[in-house]
């Protein structure tokens, strides 16, 4: 999508031989469909298709990337319209929301929020200028009327987007009606779900005894046995893959695995679901879910990601009165070397198992994620992820794996979004980034332009395809 | 100050149009005054204003940035005139030292000092080749002969450097005599001190015991109480808000914080002033302190600057022989994320509370204080500290913290220095890098231009001044 | 060696200004000899002058660095004829294993590897193109009928690779009969060994015990005894000193070190030496033994290399079947700061002693290792290590140790390789990085050009010379 405000060179060296080579790359794999294999897009949106309600509820509101940095300088999040736990008062008015939106534009000058953000206005809603407190009130009138238009519904941008595959996220008890809805409905749009058992995983989640009764209930397995609950999770997993799901997807704060015996396992599983679990059991437990999940990754072929490392809910104030995901979630040191070790005992040899690593800790790329993804047969490492999902990220990423992992112990980009206007911004940011990588390798005769061009393709479409069996 | 050996253009990229940019940036900022809201500079220099000794007294034996490189290179600190803990002999001509240190030039090549060295000697003594063996004697009689001229006093030179304000950094038991000379002088150069209570804070300083009575006496508060000994940090704080300060300043081995009660606090003081406090004790009673500090800035409106991480007198041998601060202070490892929390819990949310972190451990740029910063509206990130004050730390800062946290969660420039000459050449490289790499982001098409020179005047003075309240 | 295949400016910037310098500095130290200090090449090459027999034995089936990545891929360890520890069958065709070798060519594009194997393909037999499926037999055959030729043999090759000295890694028992061989042979090769105690000083080897007994019989000492044991070592590495030796190697998990008295290190022993070593007795004792190693230096003059941070065979798996080295070992995390006190406290300020630090946790370059060596007499930083003997790796080490450490407590290039085709392309990667880093340097004005050829030549070749006093 050609814009008048976004530079066609944008994210490339300014030196012109960088530039030029950059650029052809790019030329090749700009137009290449969208593989977005990991997510959080809401699938009632495909599954209704009703408009989106106003710029504030499309972009603000529920976006903590944004309004995060608008608290960090002192914004309340009610003035931002965040809905509090106990329903108390918040602004209501979307348009008083865009206005200090607005106010602050200045936050995000070298962000990528910025970005992603010029992207969406220019090429959704021919918006080529600055947001500032003078033009707020015109632009935010001028998305209102596109967003009523049938152009704007979620499936029209599906399309638009030139989306091949979009995958969601979905909890382990989630019915997946709006994923029935949407088959039901015949739309041809392929959105698959993904595997996201932490409720039923994970002794500290909220409500963890109930849900695992709930578990129980809706696979018909018996939860108060291990070997009922592993059968539990194997029922759900067929499920889900009759939603097209390809992957699993698991968000703990470390990234400890165990590899426990059958018996040791169901004697912890005992003191788990009783709620007599330690912090230690609990972290025990998790851990050798892991390992339970590479196990029937083996027998389903589902892909098993593992996103390690984030400390949750750090804000508890924000948390009591907010809830969780508000921006408060904060990265932590984390081990991948020691913390691994016992899964890839049990399945690390395996040929067949694909596991993809997410860090939010950046000193394990070259140090430990790159040479584990370049050994064993089972590891291949996920794109920067959340924090580090921007250019420097990306270009750390590339320049502290590649020499010990190389290309092919990669799996392409991941949005990882849930603000669906943000997608096609997020995957121009990667492929632009990667071509830009790419032209330094190839101006420094690292690397052959006809290799460079090859890789480059890999790692905007191929890589993701293969990688998540899509 | 133009220099026939400094090149105008130095720390820009080659890239001709990134220069060009930079450039272009830097010209609009670089005669701005500066504002020095963190260092050590010794007070007395303002308020008796005499001139500086020798080239060596003034260059290398106080600063050991320098006499550090040459001792990892065999020279005895005796031999550069470094005084002894037992008053024994060491070198007292400085015509010798400064040969000394001229003939390890080399040692500094592609270092910082190098840098700084070559800008003072250039725009201070007209000094335009590089320091050697051969010209050891000519440089040392021209810069000996300049320091004794008016021209080369502390106020005249305060003056020639454009400082709008510089604090200092005292001790909680310090008098404040030198500002209070300052002040009396009806001196119009703009000074303000920094409370520093390490001394009265940390249960391992030297003479803690002995301290808790002097800071009684010196306040007239009762510290054998708990409640004593905050009010006599309220007293005290409010004595260094009369000399100006503006802000507290905690040099801590770790970033831990406490959340106690005021009956647990209470019973922990008692533990500490009785000397009865085992290594962990100490470590919590630190920890607790800067709760209690971050409550009393709530009070008083005195911003807080947590400086962490710093190994001591890492060598035990130089440490018994010379005493502190003799460059063998070794960064460790800093946690922030769990280390702050119980500050955070306490105050975190607090709007009108500025807290500025600082760290030795660059992997929590990205990974903690970035995040940090970017959800709490208390905290706020110091400039890059110490062995990371320099052109590739500073890059490094910018790169790792503006795509999570933006500019504006950060607070300009501190030169930190107790280098006199060397403060002009400390800021001109922050702001030249900090073009530098502003350059980058509008080259690349991720920040317009106009307001990358808005973003530049910020770093290089409007940041500064608004988060210190100067 | 000039090539129509490998560019003359690969490894330079791209920016034209940039680039011109670094060419410049490059011609001034390209042909300069090769200093190796530190290596890993087979002695009995130099002693017998064998041809070596194969592409595939000499290029895949050793080199842990090569098949590693294939396995990753899922290319079992089998199919590349890498020996089985139960002798059970692996292929024996060295044409087929070269085959897939070139099938999997595509893994390494963007890794040093494909930047050594081009260089040595393109200067030792005149290959010009890339590997692939279609030419590998060509290529095959290409290589093989050079490798019979009298100039491929490893004295020739030592010759045409312009080695000055080369120094081998022999453990504390080995006879060093193909040292011997060589001295007898009067070749006039310097090559020099190196001493590697890891067998007798960690409990943890495999036969340590009777490791013991055995360094006993060949020393004369008594190494039922502590004091015997120091002895044993004492004899040993005059008798490695007889061969060349000029350093000794310590291959350790972590950095930690100890300073315990006499008697409490023979109590240590004891145990150890009886076996009733825990894990905790075993690193305290490699813990001590560097201590003593450093003490013995002092005696003797050996140069010290601590190469610490190795999770080794990791992949259990993997090692019960193929043993080590098989591409399983992954770095850790690895402390510095306190690990190495006990020893810096015994003997870090002797101005005579030299201990060179390699790391594979880069975190510790600015953080921990470059305050250290910038203050510490004894200590000097060795070049990026394994992982990180790359293009990015070799440009982050300079970044991040060089405005602390300068230049002059580092020791030049490693090649750390027991590919010995791969030399001239390891020395030639380093040399051009750092003429990259000190072009970037010369052009930004943060050096001058004049220093910048003395620096080149230094990093090339005069650091490791004197370094290691070779």
């Amino acid at each position: 999508m050609k814009s008048p405000f976004l530079h066609p060179d944008r994210l490339f060296p300014a030196e012109p031989q960088l530039r030029a080579i950059a650029r052809r790359l790019y030329d090749g794999i700009a137009t290449l469909p969208i593989i977005s294999p990991h997510g959080h897009t809401d699938p009632t949106w495909y599954a209704d298709d009703q408009n989106f309600a106003d710029p504030a509820s499309l972009f603000v509101i529920p976006d903590h990337y944004i309004f995060r940095m608008l608290y960090a300088q002192g914004v309340p999040l009610e003035k931002l319209g965040v809905p509090r736990v106990d329903g108390g008062e918040t602004e209501t008015d979307p348009r008083a929301i865009w206005r200090l939106f607005a106010e602050h534009w200045h936050l995000f000058r070298g962000t990528p929020i910025r970005i992603w953000l010029d992207h969406a206005f220019s090429t959704l809603f021919d918006i080529n200028e600055a947001l500032s407190p003078p033009n707020a009130d015109r632009l935010y009138d001028r998305i209102a009327q596109k967003l009523a238009e049938p152009a704007y519904r979620p499936r029209a941008l599906f399309k638009a987007f030139n989306i091949e595959v979009i995958a969601t996220t979905e909890g382990a008890l989630d019915p997946l009606d709006a994923h029935r809805r949407m088959r039901e409905s015949g739309w041809d749009g392929r959105v698959v779900t993904t595997y996201r058992p932490d409720s039923a995983v994970d002794p500290e989640f909220e409500g963890f005894a109930k849900n695992l009764v709930t578990f129980g209930a809706i696979t018909g397995c018996d939860t108060t046995t291990w070997t009922g609950y592993i059968n539990a999770h194997r029922e759900r997993r067929a499920f889900f893959k009759s939603y097209g799901a390809t992957a699993t997807d698991h968000g703990h704060p470390t990234a400890r695995t165990a590899n426990l015996s059958e018996s040791e396992a169901a004697t912890l599983y005992e003191r788990v679901r009783h709620g007599q679990a330690s912090a230690a059991d609990a972290e025990f437990f998790r851990a050798q879910m892991l390992t339970e999940m590479a196990k029937l990754s083996l027998e389903d072929g589902l892909v098993m990601q593992i996103h390690a490392g984030s400390y949750r809910n750090h804000n508890r104030g924000l948390f009591a009165k907010f809830g969780r995901d508000k921006g408060a979630d904060i990265p932590q040191p984390t081990d991948y070397v020691h913390a691994l070790q016992p899964l890839l005992d049990r399945v690390g040899n395996e040929r067949e198992l694909t596991i993809i690593l997410f860090t939010l800790d950046e000193t394990v790329y070259a140090r430990e994620l790159a040479p584990l993804a370049g050994h064993y047969p089972c590891l291949r490492l996920g794109p920067p992820w959340w924090f580090h999902d921007n250019v420097e990220g990306m270009l750390r990423f590339r320049e502290m794996t590649t020499e010990t992992a190389g290309f092919y112990n990669t799996v392409g980009f991941n949005d990882d979004t849930r603000a669906f206007p943000s997608i096609p911004a997020r995957h121009d940011v990667a492929r632009r980034v990667d071509c830009a990588f790419l032209a330094k390798l190839v101006a420094e005769h690292r690397l052959h332009e006809d290799e460079a061009h090859l890789v480059a393709h890999d790692l905007a479409y191929g890589l993701a395809k293969s990688a998540y069996k899509l």
